[in-house]
This record gives C-alpha cells, structure tokens and sequence, in this order.
C-alpha cells in the first residue's frame, strides 16, 4: 500500500460520494480498533489453511537500538528521553517503536533472571482475511519483541463449545499468559460468553466486565487496561500532556474505546465529558475541550471548527475512504478532519501512524505485565 | 426530631462559624448516602446488645393504600398516575411510599403465586449508633412491605472471618435473596474483601466491581443498580422528566453514588460531564446542564448562579450543619444551597426528604428483583 497521500478529502464532502466509504461492515473499525498495526488490507493475502491449526513460536528479540529502560507498568513512568512534539505531531509509530525496544529488553531480563518468557495466545475463528491479517501482526509484533506466540485457527462451522475449549486450554497453560479472541466471531456465537470465558487474570484485551468495573471504581486497579484506550493514554503521558485538571471531550462510548478512554481520562483527574450520537451540540462541547479523543468510526466527522485552540486531539477513527489514486482503491482517514484541526490544535495524532501503532504495543505490554504478575516478578 | 427549620442558613457562610459542621467522620455522608432513611440522629437512641445475634422476622404486608400496580422492573413504567411537580418540589418521600405500596403488592402476589418471600439480610458490626439506627430503618421498611429480614450482629472486635462466615451463610441460604453490609466496617477489617464475599446475585447495594462494569458496557445488564443513584434516576422518572438527549452534570465521583449515576444517565442517552474535585470551573460547566446531581458532601456548595435556568437539580446531599435552634442541636441541608436554587431550577429535591427515602425504596426494589430473578417469577 502506497503511503497515505498528503492529499485530503475537502472534510466538507466527507458525506458524500466524493469520499465514498468501502463497504465494510460495521465491526470493521471495531476490529481496527482493537488490536491491530499500521493497518493493510491486503486483497491479495494468502487464505490461512481452512484446517484446525495450532501454532507457536518462541524466538530471541531481534536486535533492537538501545532505549532507555523504562520499568512496565501500567503508569508511565518518565524516560530519560523525553519526546518532543514536532510539527504538532504525536506520532504514534515512533512511540510504539520505543515501546517495544523496551519491552524486548525486559522480556530479555525477565528470561535470564527467572527463565519465564511471556506468552500470548490468539484464537480465530473463520476466514476473514482482515482478522488473519491481524493475527498475523501481532504474531510478528511477539516474535520482535521475544514474547511466545501462540495460535488457534478454528474454522468458519466451529462450533461455541470448540472455542470454549480452546480458550479452556490457554486458561490451564502456564505458558500462557495472555489470551485473546480476534473478533468478530461467526454469527452462530454468543460473543459475550465467549469473551466471559477467558481467565481475567489472562484477559489482555481487558474487556471483562469485572476489568472495567475496576476500571471505574476509585481505589480498585483492573487486571489490564484495554489496549486502544491504554495507547491513547501512554500517547498523553509520553509527550508530557498534562492531563490532570483539564477538560477532556471523548466522543463516542464504545465499550472497547470510548467508555474505557473516559474512566482512564477520570482517573488521571481530567474533567470528562462524553459525546454521542444523542448530544445535541457535539461541535459546542468538544471546543471546551483541552484534550479531544475522537473514537466514532466516522471519516473526517470532527471539523477544525470544534477544536478549541491548542487542544489536543488524539484521532481513534481508522476509516477507509476511495481513493483512485492508490493501487488499493481506499485511503485511511481517521474521525477527525487532520488538515483542518492541525491548524487549530497544540498536536494530532496522525492516521494512519498514530494510535493504531500503539494498540498493538499496549498488547505486547499488557502480555508482559500478566507475565511479571503470574511469576511476581519486579 | 423537629421538622426541618425554613429559615436557612446564608449558603455564602456555609463555611464559616456560623453554619459549623458537627465532627461526623468522614465516612458519615457515605454512610448517609448508601441505605438510610430520613435520616435521624438519635442520641438517645437504645444502644444494641453487644453480643452476636441473628434476628429474623416475618410479617405481613401493612395494610396500605390501593396504588396503580407497576411492575417492578428496573426501567419505570408509566404509572397511571403521573406524578405532577408541585412547587417545584421533587418530593422523594411521596414517591417512595408509592413504590413501598408497589413492593407490598408485589410481595403479596408473589408469596400468593409461588409461595416465596424476598429475604434481605443486613449484617452490622460494631457499636457505631447511626450504623444500628440504619439497619433499624431497614428492617422496618422490609417489615411495611412484607419482606423477611434477617440480621447478624457481630461485635466490635469480630474478626474479619467472621464477618465472611456471615456472608458466607446467607449467600448459601435460599430463604436470602439480599445481603447488605452495613459500611463502615472496623478498621481492622478489609472493606474490599469483605464486599467482595457477598454473592453478585445478592449484592443488593450493587457495589461488586462485576456489577459496576455490567453497568458502564452497552449491552450488559448489571444485576443490581446502587440504590441511590437508582433513585435519583427513579425520581427523574417518575415525574416524566426527559434524560435523553440533555446535558447532566455530575458533582462528585464516589464509587457509591457520583460514578454509578453518572453511567446512568449515559445509559439513558444523556451527555454527561463528571465535575469534581480537580476541576477548574465546576460552576461554568454545570451551569450548562440540564440536569445537575449532586452528591459530594458539602453543605451548601452548589450555589444558585451554578444553576441554568430551568435545570432539574437532584441533591444527593445530607449534611448536618448546627442549629441550635433544634432539639437535636443540628439540621440538614444538601450539597445545593436549597433557597437560592429553588428560584432559578424548574425542580429540585428537598433535603431531607428527597433522595434519602428514595434509597430504602430502592433497596426493597432490589431485593424484590432479586427474588423474583432467582425463582424465575414475572
């Protein structure tokens, strides 16, 4: 895929067939959302094998640049380089490169000092080329960084009892430390029951009920905090955005991004409002906002004109628009019109390479962090 | 305890010699705010025995008005009788011995149906007298309405074992379908813990960090609502008045009241904004709403010029100031400055006599839910 052009969709026609949205379905950004890296929809990817397949890896850290070691906790704790905002850019891709040397030398100490490597388990049912695609980039994502890897392909007819099974089995084994299920599943599954069926200590996409009840209570920790929102945060927190005190506008309250990027934003003592889909002035509200975190799946909804002036504006929207001029066919564009709010606000997130690259750190970094707690290891 | 005084004291002074507040603990208002009704301080009121015991009583629904029969499920429907604001007056009181009359008709036709009686067990430790006048109230309230009521009480010294075993007893007991405990605890005590024990089918205060998380995801439904803010959005309901679509603003963030109903009323579509104690301009966001709740124990905070005219403002307050003109030596007033909100809302909640009788309603409300949920009756 070509790099994304520095020609926008004037923001205006966003509507209409002048930046005509592909047909995805819905779960589509869902999907994005959730775990994925610098995303490619990759037309030509080979179909994983239609078999049941069981995978795993185990592999040395590549050789990474030396970074400065910054301890994984879930608090960011401040690093010796502290980043710099150029060009009002946050950039999502750089950060998440950082991240990830780092937790390639912790996986490393961790290996040395007690011979445990974290691992992370994956479980995907059917055929959707874009979810193989995401297995396959957080399986990469593992193997950079030194963390185990493992896979369960199940195929589209599996059965809800099969995938219990599997999830079942990851519960049980001590080398994992970390299990997902890309999403969606095949129609016939109740999701929720399958998501419920996953050990919270193991729960890295941090969406069991008990995690976000956690999540909201003050004095209550969550086992993991959901990746997307996680990476929203450690964007803040890496370029030294004070958050405390501030007003902050989430708009949308998905259970996956906005609700929980809203109780991060509480906890840390911004002054949250959130907007959707029934407040009557979204553009009023968002321009109170110090910190804006745009998570609705709409291509450039959030206009120059609701952004207050030197706000900070963190964009979540991954939308595909049509654009001829790629050999794909489409461009990513996020929730937030970028030409028109680079020029009103502080820093963005740019899209792609914003916080997409970060979700998937935050996956490897929540992997790790149940690795240090099952083996209370400091 | 002599009526509420109407002279008022200036809400500028709130915080001066002239409106001193009596030395309640710090956790007295949490106390106030979870399950209690209309508030008494009674100082000469009989100390409970100081040996463990265990109470039980059945009785008879009181014989009590006819009101219209609404089903009690956890979303209103309309009532016959719709409830008209009168002097701008949310009158709490009225409205809960309405929904008493509810439960009791409910309790009938259940126990005429199926035999079952709802059973709520409160287990108190320690000698704290406004923690034995709150069980007191409770018990009485179940005794109105026809619900069996049982009580352990352990003394001051009890180990925090103990305190499980009680727990432990009633999650076991079929005749249970509620368990309440009575907060605070000793110090020596674990409140996390202890809370923690009570089964999530009988966690009728709701407070699980299971059930917190089931109420913050779209798509889950928490077993039980926490009774206060329950009724504040009871309240709403009852007098018709539209959440959908309005700007709230939440004062207050506790776990026991400021977070839960501010989930609430997201979950009824309002656009919500969290004001607390790290914000800036709390006065020029709630300004902007169109409901206001309150709830975070400090006398008289919310001033008139805090109020959009024609906003709807819920006082989860219940502070006691001094007054040496009352017998007992104090009154209570809210977290509003009631006089001078009054002339600027469309309708506020009085203090006492709003929120607080809603709360014991809403306990009974859950613990009848919870009944009927395990014996599986419409």
């Amino acid at each position: 895929m070509a790099a994304a052009s520095m020609v926008f969709t004037d923001c205006s026609s966003s509507t209409t067939a002048a930046a005509r949205l592909l047909p995805f379905t819905r779960t589509t950004p869902l999907l994005l959302r959730t775990t994925q890296y610098a995303v490619v929809f990759p037309r030509r990817f080979i179909h994983p094998p239609r078999v049941l397949s069981i995978h795993s890896s185990s592999s040395s850290p590549s050789q990474l640049s030396t970074a400065s070691i910054v301890s994984q906790t879930e608090k960011h704790e401040k690093s010796d380089t502290k980043l710099e905002i150029v060009n009002k850019r946050l950039d999502g891709k750089k950060v998440a490169e950082k991240i990830r040397g780092e937790i390639a030398e912790e996986v490393s100490r961790m290996k040395d000092a007690i011979g445990v490597v974290p691992g992370l388990a994956v479980i995907l049912v059917g055929d959707r080329e874009e979810s193989a695609t995401y297995v396959s980039k957080k399986k990469e994502a593992c193997e950079v960084v030194g963390i185990t890897s493992f896979e369960v392909h199940l195929p589209e007819d599996a059965t809800e009892q099969e995938v219990l099974d599997s999830i079942s089995g990851f519960n049980e084994d001590p080398s994992v430390h970390g299990i997902l299920v890309q999403l969606p599943l095949t129609r016939h599954m109740d999701e929720q029951n399958v998501l419920n069926a996953v050990s919270i200590e193991k729960d890295v996409d941090g969406f069991h009920p008990l995690n976000i009840g956690c999540l909201a209570m003050r004095g209550r920790e969550p086992f993991f905090v959901p990746c997307t929102p996680k990476g929203c945060i450690e964007l803040l927190h890496r370029y030294d955005i004070p958050i405390k005190g501030k007003r902050a506008v989430v708009i949308g309250r998905s259970n996956i991004v906005g609700m929980p990027v809203a109780l991060l934003l509480q906890r840390e003592d911004a002054t949250v409002s959130i907007v959707h889909s029934r407040t009557k002035n979204p553009e009023e509200l968002t321009k109170q906002a110090d910190i804006v975190i745009a998570a609705v799946g709409q291509a450039n909804m959030v206009r120059g004109s609701w952004i207050k002036p030197g706000a900070v504006v963190i964009d979540v929207g991954i939308n595909p628009v049509e654009d001829k001029t790629k050999r794909s066919g489409f461009r990513l564009v996020g929730d937030v019109c970028y030409k028109e709010a680079k020029e009103i606000a502080s820093a963005i997130t740019p899209v792609p390479g914003g916080v997409g690259p970060m979700t998937i750190a935050m996956l490897l970094t929540n992997t790790l962090i149940s690795a240090k707690r099952i083996h209370n290891f400091q």
